[in-house]
């Protein structure tokens, strides 16, 4: 047996979802014929909603519903600091820690050449741009706050390049072991990473 | 930072979905929007589509887009044979298997007096009533195919007691270790049940 059209159509799209599979996507396809119209409403009209209504912040690029989001906005945020991300999800993870106070960039992936990504698919022509403007003038510091992988390394060392020359401070945000992490468990990178940038104490 | 409105509306949605914690859900929602207007829209419309045109077919409960499903609907099936199963999606995985040629029930849930699921809320008086009237007048024979699990082990037990009565002959499917699984790393309970339901060899 093959599923009824509808239902296998419902299968095929959730399963283009990242990390959903045929059986996740077959399990939440029935749960939603479970949870009746409702919900599948609910979802239908959150999507069409989102991607209508989202556009990049004419200023740091994040995705927002205004023109500038709210951070861009707000006047109490240090206009003396930038930190550059890669994901909007990684600028959120870090409003989550309350610590920083600045302002944000999203480049909306990293340099990666083996995918076929370079500087020119990310938002890092808008960085350039906004630097140059009076806007953000101000700007002292930028901290590199891409991924510790290959790629986000990669990045981290063009964005140095390319703007140190400008008379900015380029800072990157530190690697080592995670708190409350483990040596025993901790991968051989992250340890070496962690010697290497060791710290002399008190 | 709050996400905006829309976005934060479609982590939400996405978050009422079962296996979705908030993190996966923000990683879909910023997925669909990446991805553009298509994906949201495709999936938006299977999403509405599916539960508007799907509703229980009328003989075997399952989920279908017509009157009666294809399976119902398949002269070449033995109606002889009845497979009770909890889901729809444990009918789809029995079919998988290309060996069980007879027909289904699908009950919807299993008994749970603990969730307050009792036999009044799943589809056991439409099987009593389809066991009653010429269409299944010739079957013989109700496969078991709830989990083996305690709602599973209890939904079983109440169908035996239910139909036997009725001169039917009630089978439940098999229980023990997995093909290819560990005997090292099988659970105590699966293993009990193996040594228990073992059978003579040759």
């Amino acid at each position: 047996m093959t599923a009824p059209d509808p239902i296998a159509r419902l299968i095929q799209a959730l399963g283009k979802l990242p990390g959903i599979g045929e059986k996740t996507a077959t399990r939440l396809a029935f749960h939603v014929l479970r949870a009746g119209p409702e919900l599948a409403e609910e979802l239908a009209s959150a999507l069409v909603d989102a991607t209508q209504r989202t556009r990049f912040c004419r200023r740091c690029c994040t995705l927002t519903d205004r023109e500038l989001c709210s951070i861009c906005a707000d006047e109490r945020r240090d206009g003396g600091i930038l930190c550059v991300v890669e994901h909007v999800a990684d600028l959120r993870a870090i409003e989550r820690t309350h610590e920083f106070r600045g302002r944000y960039h999203v480049l909306h992936g990293a340099i990666a050449p083996l995918d076929g990504v370079g500087p020119d698919q990310l938002k890092i022509k808008d960085l350039l741009t906004r630097l140059g403007t009076g806007e953000d003038a101000e700007v002292k510091e930028i901290i590199v706050a891409t991924n510790p992988s290959v790629d986000g390394e990669a990045t981290a060392l063009y964005l140095q390049r390319l703007l140190q020359p400008l008379g900015l401070r380029v800072t990157r945000i530190a690697s080592g072991l995670p708190i409350g992490g483990d040596i025993e468990y901790a991968d051989s990178a992250t340890i070496s990473r962690a010697f290497a940038a060791r710290q002399r104490m008190g």
